[in-house]
């Protein structure tokens, strides 16, 4: 995506060429696959003036042909640095800055191709990929649509079938097959969070029978690499009057959230209404408001406390409050949106009453 | 594992404390979770003469406490970073040295962590980790071998199941499926690549029917955070003679290779033994022969080109040569094995015949 934009931007902040890496473990580096397609083991190298191109190693030089539009190299020298350099040096870019995603980089591999890159200078280009991957172009868009509606397809097979498993695991286990059946990588570890357990926001869900009380599902897929993300909370057993009421108060500052994050306020603003609108229980509400989703799980907007970050046409993201009571009950409820002309447009779509097993 | 000698280690070395990050992806820093078990978001710090302890934001402070033995205190300031520096000062340590892993520190996390640690020495202890993790307690052994025969049992009951699957992707959520019902996490994504797909030894299984022809079936769980990795190849239709043979080629090779894997070469060594044996089809082999296996799916020994790595008692790591004949055919064939009073031991046990299905 957006690979002429980005080059556009390495020129106007002096960057001569960009390097990203990725070292192909199980995510890619989100970046490196952004502007790639491809989400193995290489190098993307994005010259100022001349072709970018893929440096992989011998034994991923097919995949990556396959996955992407940019040419692939193939390295043929002792080491793939030696590769790297040598490839570099025959576009003829005569580097005097190089743009690094210092977010990604790890230490030791910087100072690796420090040794490459003799007498450079380096520029950290990871805020300018973030923000290139803030607004999506409408292909993006198209991508994550698709991605929620899978979400939404699957998650309500699972609460359909949520009285056949045994434990959290299986039902977790039914959430990655549908995926991985469709072809479809998951976003995240789906969560399912039984009782007790569902006070811990990021719990991992075990072998153990499902507890009665509120189960929190949390879960999203990738289409063409591109996330989705939706919970629900249902509840097994016989909810009491009060979790009824504790529950009906979170879907009414959900949905509250959803038309209000159309008003103009900004990230920053929206996590503080939340704040107020959960009143007594605001003690509770342990994490961010919501996030940016793209190839990333978690990118720009942060609806986080004291977030300046803005809402624009082309942006997906998600409203996710929720209350977490340690030892005794979490509930969450999210969707993805997209704000498009003064409105939070919901992508996933799964109903949000109360469901009871 | 082992902090008590990791401790050693650190203070043998001048480092006064060691300070590992994680970041709470997918993936977790694997020295991270080896030393803590935990696999969230946190820091875990290891003071040389005070007690280690990890740092948790809020959120994830009950999941921190159920998953370690070691303490947990919560991030309660502005910045995780200065409650960090909060939490160090009051263990009392007095850092001159600070350890940190520079093979997983992204070089944003190094130039924020410095400003913590002003005018500190960094001493990379990515080396001495992975050093650490190389040779296995018996714990240790104990979760890789119970790894394996989970492997070996969904393995065996894809390949059992394997008419059935009209597609790559169906076959791989199979094994998924398999695995995360029982509670199990997987050591990387399976690989099911039939027909020319085969000859891309990374392949990611694809929503597309299965084709005739050699399939690489390549596998692994995580029991208790450790790994195990099997592959087998199995044939979907007729085989031509020719065929059969290439097959029975690299089972020989391979089966020879578990064999002198105990004669006292070194990795290298086994490397160009594999290259050797393999005639002339050595130029389609174009990976290693293998690697070691513990918390991470890839870790030392390396048994590469040149590799100098020995083996030694209570070290795990696979044997897996194969031939790649772009377009045409991949056919690989992986055991994981322990070296033992001289001898590598298979872990991985599920029949090497050619299936033909």
């Amino acid at each position: 995506m957006r690979i002429d934009e980005f080059r556009k931007n390495l020129n106007d902040n002096g960057v001569d060429i960009a390097v990203l890496y990725n070292t192909g473990s199980f995510e890619p580096n989100p970046n490196f696959f952004y502007f790639t397609g491809y989400s193995g083991y290489g190098c993307l190298a994005v010259p100022k003036k001349s072709k970018p191109f893929i440096l992989a190693p011998k034994m991923e030089a097919e995949r990556a042909s396959k996955s992407s539009k940019i040419k692939v190299a193939v390295a043929d020298k002792e080491t793939f640095l030696e590769s790297l350099a040598s490839k570099i040096k025959k576009t003829g870019a005569r580097a005097r800055t190089v743009g690094i995603d210092k977010n990604s980089i790890s230490l030791n591999q910087f100072i690796r191709i420090k040794k490459i890159f003799k007498n450079k200078k380096f520029h950290d280009i990871s805020s300018m990929c973030q923000s290139l991957r803030k607004i999506k172009t409408s292909e993006e868009i198209e991508y994550i649509k698709k991605s929620c509606s899978y979400a939404d397809k699957i998650i309500q097979e699972c609460i359909k079938n949520f009285r056949y498993f045994r434990t959290e695991s299986e039902a977790a286990a039914f959430l990655e097959f549908e995926s991985k059946s469709m072809g479809l990588d998951l976003s995240f570890k789906p969560i399912v969070a039984s009782g007790s357990n569902a006070s811990m926001p990021h719990y991992e869900p075990k072998r153990t029978p499902i507890k009665k009380g509120f189960c929190v599902i949390d879960f999203g897929v990738k289409y063409n690499g591109y996330c989705s993300d939706i919970t629900r909370t249902i509840y097994f057993g016989e909810p009491s009057g009060k979790e009824i009421e504790i529950y009906q108060l979170l879907l009414d500052v959900q949905q509250h959230l959803v038309e209000e994050a159309g008003s103009g306020k900004n990230c920053g603003e929206l996590y503080d209404s939340a704040n107020a609108a959960l009143g007594k229980y605001k003690k509770y509400f342990t994490h961010g408001l919501g996030h940016g989703i793209g190839v990333e799980i978690h990118e720009l907007p942060n609806l986080t406390s004291n977030s300046k970050d803005v809402l624009e046409n082309g942006i997906p993201f998600t409203i996710e409050p929720g209350i977490y009571i340690s030892g005794k009950l979490g509930i969450r409820i999210e969707d993805s949106v997209l704000f498009n002309n003064g409105k939070a447009e919901p992508l996933t779509k799964t109903t949000k009453d109360l469901l009871i097993i």
